[in-house]
């Protein structure tokens, strides 16, 4: 369990999950009983955040294995196939997924296979949480004794089944003493920063100060280093992250402040050389016309949407993973150690 | 009047003025009889916009003028001082005051101030929309043929008394028949180009996309040119503009991408040598917790809601007034003529 509240719990014959959307005004959690109603939450992101992602689909798997009388095998394959397509960018999903498979691949036996599946889920759980614990205390040690730290999306406890990845370094730094303000994009359009991120860090008893997102070069300045999220990163640390994150490398590159990505290796893709292979989510466009669901432009105008943006691993200081820190630029030379 | 409607006109004993506030859901005219009403319309952005607010202020000048019997002289300077604590950051509606101030300490008869208040007040709003046309035309012609312009804010014939700045350049722009895609920021906190800009664009045929203030580097590469407003520009050029253009300009420079300010030069302030000067608005933290009225945050949370930011020369590729281009970079090497 997260210190705060759990974002997802396997309660077998059901998942439990905190409804994001409900966020912060509502603390509802829903019973998840079946994966195409898992699959539905994914889409209209009542769960989210990468880490997260790949642990709630390994339970849905485990979900129908403990269902499903006959055809197991054949039932959990197309589990598996209907899950993948729940959304297309964070790798975590892909990554679970694929792990899944592997068990359905390998463990021949329908009855030590339905107890192995169950078993690799919470595995899974199990190690991404602990992957979150040893992110934040290798990324803590970036921070200065008094840091101020910006950052977007929300990369906390309601984003993986752990602390955190960016906001885990934030709260192992807490945790070692250290004063810390935190300042935080809303993350248009879906205030991930503002609904989600404030109102952890609130709960956390962390200074936080909330600015719009054409707010990021103001503020960079006053900046200590940015620290932000994956859903996917290619082999030569492209990463995908949520729309904005761009931006903001561009104005920490312009004022010469640490940009440091925070991320499970399992966000990592390897069949990808770089970003350009990675596939970007566009949602629809009601969610740009309206905030909260009040229309905000008028009807019948046109509207982008792409869920992430692609920051070249030019752009990227460091990148904090479980096994310690990648320092990709080091005294102005590029150096990919992998 | 401006092709589009008009934000303002003068009907004495009364202003009327679009309450932009209401954009684009409904267009509500509000009739202003007194310079303290007028003064609230503008701290609530009922009516904003440097070049408007200018000529506003003129008029709430001249509408005092109309009404007042005796002690016009002392009533005037009263409701020019008065005028002059509604806003801080447009230079226009200072620019506007100070002529005011002028003819009321060069015409000694009262009678005839009175009637030369009125005067100046209307010739200031046909200098100002034809500083627009001017504006346009100029900035036209740096606009390719098939353009893909990025812009922020609102710069039109909300903004302004004629055909706007910004956007002048771009209806100027489609008037000579070059075919047009023009990207909005929403503009964070008050949504000003999601709720006007677009609403502007879209009666005016213009095709338009809106786009989240995150996204302004992911679009980057597909733009031409960038082209905002400006509230108060220093003689080095430095100038203030809507909070997220120093956001925009990094993103421009990063890009390579040409980032002109289109202004008329009553939003030059001589008197100040640099941005470091130039006063910012900090508006109410309401503005950033919530999103047209619905909360978007958790109570309590601390928030930072500066109105402008302050963009160094150095990320301007020229600045467009009525009396043609200053190009402040030419060939890489920084060339300030004036």
């Amino acid at each position: 369990m997260s210190p705060l509240l759990p974002a997802l719990s396997s309660q077998p014959p059901h998942l439990k999950i905190l409804d994001q959307t409900k966020l912060p005004n509502k603390v509802i959690y829903q019973k998840i009983f079946s994966y195409r109603t898992l699959i539905s939450a994914i889409r209209r992101l009542k769960i989210r955040g990468a880490p997260l992602l790949g642990v709630a689909v390994a339970y849905g798997v485990a979900l129908e294995a403990v269902k499903t009388k006959k055809g197991l095998r054949e039932k959990l394959s197309r589990v598996i196939r209907e899950l993948s397509t729940s959304r297309p960018t964070a790798f975590n999903l892909f990554f679970a997924l694929q792990r899944m498979d592997k068990i359905i691949q390998s463990v021949p036996n329908e009855e030590e296979l339905r107890i192995a599946i169950i078993r690799e889920a919470e595995k899974m759980e199990w190690e991404e949480r602990e992957k979150c614990e040893r992110i934040g205390s290798h990324g803590a040690r970036l921070l200065p004794d008094k840091a101020r730290v910006l950052t977007i999306c929300n990369t906390g406890i309601l984003a993986t089944p752990g602390i955190g990845t960016a906001l885990g370094v934030i709260y192992k730094a807490k945790e070692k003493g250290k004063e810390l303000k935190v300042f935080v994009c809303e993350t248009r359009p879906l205030l991930q920063g503002a609904r989600l991120t404030t109102w952890e860090l609130k709960r956390m008893g962390i200074e936080t100060y909330l600015i719009t997102d054409g707010m990021m070069a103001k503020v960079m300045p006053e900046i200590d280093l940015v620290l932000v999220g994956a859903d996917r990163i290619a082999r030569n640390f492209d990463f995908a992250n949520k729309i904005g994150t761009l931006t903001l490398a561009i104005c920490a590159r312009y004022y010469q402040k640490p940009f440091y990505c925070a991320a499970p290796t399992s966000t990592i893709d390897n069949s990808l050389r770089n970003g350009k292979e990675i596939i970007i989510e566009e949602r629809e466009k009601e969610e740009v016309l309206t905030c909260q669901g009040k229309m905000i432009a008028p009807k019948g105008i046109k509207v982008l949407n792409p869920s992430f943006d692609i920051i070249p691993h030019t752009l990227l200081t460091g990148l904090i993973t479980e096994n310690g820190i990648i320092r990709l630029k080091e005294k102005g030379k590029l150096l990919v150690r992998r």
